[in-house]
């Protein structure tokens, strides 16, 4: 074994990357693709399995989970974001460099398109089962909304994307309370687990209405999966054209949200001790401000 | 970047405000806003949706994941009360001054107002929808429980008032426990999390005879803005004028429970090493007890 | 409040007991009390509410959590146990010493006595409203599985005690793993939510037949209040003379899964650098065992 | 009481194991038997019960927290894999000498059927209550699938492969990230429930197809037991001999998912400051790699 683990050593250490844009873009790719992997195969989960296999309840936990596992993954290398809104409060706040919105973007949302992948082909003969081969966006057996989100028959455009800017509104608030040492930020190491009980909330309290996508790449990504897949150009004009709120909206909202708590609480905080120290480490080491989470 | 973060960051020095009045006032409100807006969202999902997006335990779960929110958008400013009667309980045990109780009320009040009025936005359409535009204080398709608690048929305003005596006692209780760094308190950073837990459970197990309010924040802030909406001063009516006992019998609760946990536990504890040394570093500076969670 | 802070602190000083054996007396009452309060009140809040607020799940839950906070309440003083069967393990591991048995045992039965009440005063106009005053122990609207635990009708009192003996093995087998620092145990701090979890698992997968009582005072404090409230002597004879069997083998199970844990795992284990330290100091102030958690 | 504690110590020391390879197997059986007793324990209350007492969540939730009990019980001997794919992984990666691999295996595949039996001994009368004596493993009243797991009637052959490669690889891949220092690893002493979560997520988004066996140990240690209690040798044929799918396909998925975050995210970490302590420490205490969590 001792030779094998040396041989092992060798070989990563060969192809070992550090290139930081190729592992923040690799780290970004595989944390949305193991958060979108469980929200999705949850909500495939509830519909295909008609409620007995699940509730609306798991769709939420599942998406919060994710999102948990997803920190995991990525969180000491680009952040894990997992999200465009979040991405861009970041680059607003001086924490990502604007020259990498767009590769945390593209990365974002290949990872959904890839998780959406990994759903259809895990689904694949139960989807089949239930609609018999008919992919369908609307209609009782419709399954397209196991992918991209569908607003409610009532839901206007315009309540629609109010629905979406205080969804990733509540979202981004909060992510900048739970990482914020001069306030009362969650212990070091259970963040994860704090941001996952918080988007959980935001789908039992905020999701009736069109889904909870509150993310672009969450939507963007699947949806262009089943247009490819065979749901066809109907899932772009499905709800009066739905597709573009999500995407739009989550980024005013992100706005929103990070600056109503920055304006009422965050500006007016004064950094406390750890934060100083931690602060005159930063200056000799200035790459951990891009990798640090939020 | 650097210089637009040089920028931004002098912009926020000339507008970050230093009175600490001022800054708690706005940590309240926007704490008792974030729980709020999750909670009450969590009841218009399970009603509106007629308890297809979510049943009685994610308005629970709701409330106790919003509470936890709170406490970290406001827990280092203002200790995260987001309740009039842990406002009250802080006064009587010497941690918040009395001149300050009605600034943490009215903010307090304020943020559930404004939290209803969010909610009430946000899921308009689906009101109308499932109403018709014809708010209602009772009847089968009435709405006005989405913001304020009401009691059930069955309850007395004597049995509610206990109700809430022993709601808000359990809670007071327990939150002086949870918090108490000379008995078995929670891992700092992580109260939040079990604070969260508990009102979860004082939901899951004292919520059914009228809603569990217990705290008058929650109930008068929405009720009022509901009274404005169109439900009219029939909210102040229903239940045999039921909307003065979550303002009245919570304060009486919260000191009765932080009483009893007091005189069985509390007082007989004595301090720990740990203790005697942020005793010491207290000393030095007397506004860290003002900010402190409990 | 200077003042009032001192003349404050100067009563409680007054009144602060130094007894160690009356103040553990009155933690774990109070801890049993508040973790038998929020459990007793979701099997209320579930049977009197027709699964209209909450369901078996939110039992569980509350229980849990109910465990959570008693934890909290009692941990730095009594160890909270809460439970006959813990106390008496800890006794035969030599963490409490024998002569204390009975005192904790009284004390954990009496404020398991006392929740009953509360929850029964909480919910008398439900319960009357739901039984229209008639209290029954056997029938459609029978109250008496509110308070004590009652076997199903194809249980027989051989199958039942086997359930309290596993139940309460499998319980006490993690408790003990939970709090060895030898071993992988929770974090401090953290322990009273991963106990919460232990309970509510006991709860998800051996609560079936009896209704998991796996504590003598959880049974015999709420019976003996049925008893006197009006249920009557037939809460006693019951299912078979079932009320001796959850105050037995929950004793015998305990110890069981204590050995089996001890004898497959901790046993065995190494003192690490942390304990060893942590010995050293208890030499000096040995008082400390018997009020640590397990 | 000091005497005694004196004897019980010395009593302790004599019967203490040393070695290593005998404590490892007992811990990993342990662990395994913990984790399978809740887990199934939860699906026969469900079945048992007709969902009177829990559904699909609390099955899911069952193993999460059995998991979590599993990781405090062995943690601190074997790492507490209790499932054969995690074992091989830790091989693969030089983390476990592929010479214990064979102990391990058996350890856990005995723990997961002694769980079967406490099982099939708790229930026995409920089992008999609802089949009436008659074991089946098809039809409505078919109760083999409280222990092992089949697959639904669409599900093919290669489908199910790829099922139990796909959650499998879900699993380890977040294994490896939870437990990832480098990265943004869960807080020590709390990674038994970000696990436990991790574990409840997997069975939320992808238990549907055929019960996420995601596990050789724990499905084949239930199936022996069934095949020798009375339910026969239709449970290898059932489901087109589907028996032998949860045992291969985990160990592919296992590799599979613990390459891809190794690929994508692992090997391109730089050990941080704490991380090169440690390694220090290590080579004077090389056990210590063997002993740790993954």
């Amino acid at each position: 074994m001792k030779t094998g683990s040396f041989i092992t050593h060798k070989i990563c250490s060969a192809i070992s990357i550090r290139n930081q844009w190729v592992r923040e873009a690799m780290a970004e790719l595989l944390s949305t693709f193991v958060m979108m992997m469980f929200g999705l195969g949850a909500v495939a989960q509830v519909v295909l399995g008609k409620k007995e296999f699940g509730q609306y309840l798991s769709i939420n936990l599942s998406f919060g989970i994710g999102v948990t596992m997803g920190i995991h993954v990525a969180g000491g290398v680009s952040g894990a974001h997992m999200n465009c809104a979040v991405s861009l409060v970041n680059c607003v706040l001086g924490k990502l460099p604007w020259r990498k919105l767009p590769i945390y973007m593209i990365s974002q949302i290949t990872g959904a398109f890839l998780a959406a992948v990994i759903i259809y082909f895990l689904y694949y003969e139960a989807l089949f089962n239930y609609c018999k081969g008919n992919f369908t966006v609307t209609g009782p057996l419709e399954t397209a909304s196991i992918f991209a989100t569908y607003p409610q028959p009532y839901l206007s455009i315009g309540g629609g994307f109010l629905d979406q800017v205080i969804g990733t509104g509540a979202l981004l608030l909060c992510i900048l309370a739970i990482n914020d040492k001069k306030n009362f930020g969650a212990l070091d190491g259970t963040q994860s687990v704090v941001v996952g009980l918080l988007v959980t909330v935001v789908g039992m309290s905020m999701g009736m209405n069109s889904g909870y996508a509150i993310n672009p790449a969450r939507d963007l990504g699947p949806r262009l999966f089943t247009a490819a897949a065979g749901w066809g150009v109907e899932v772009f004009r499905a709800g009066n054209y739905w597709c573009w709120v999500p995407i739009v909206a989550p980024m005013v909202g992100g706005l929103t949200g990070a600056f109503l708590y920055k304006l009422l609480v965050g500006l007016h905080l004064q950094p406390n001790e750890e934060e100083k120290k931690l602060c005159e480490m930063e200056k000799g080491n200035p790459e951990m401000v891009a990798t640090e989470y939020m």
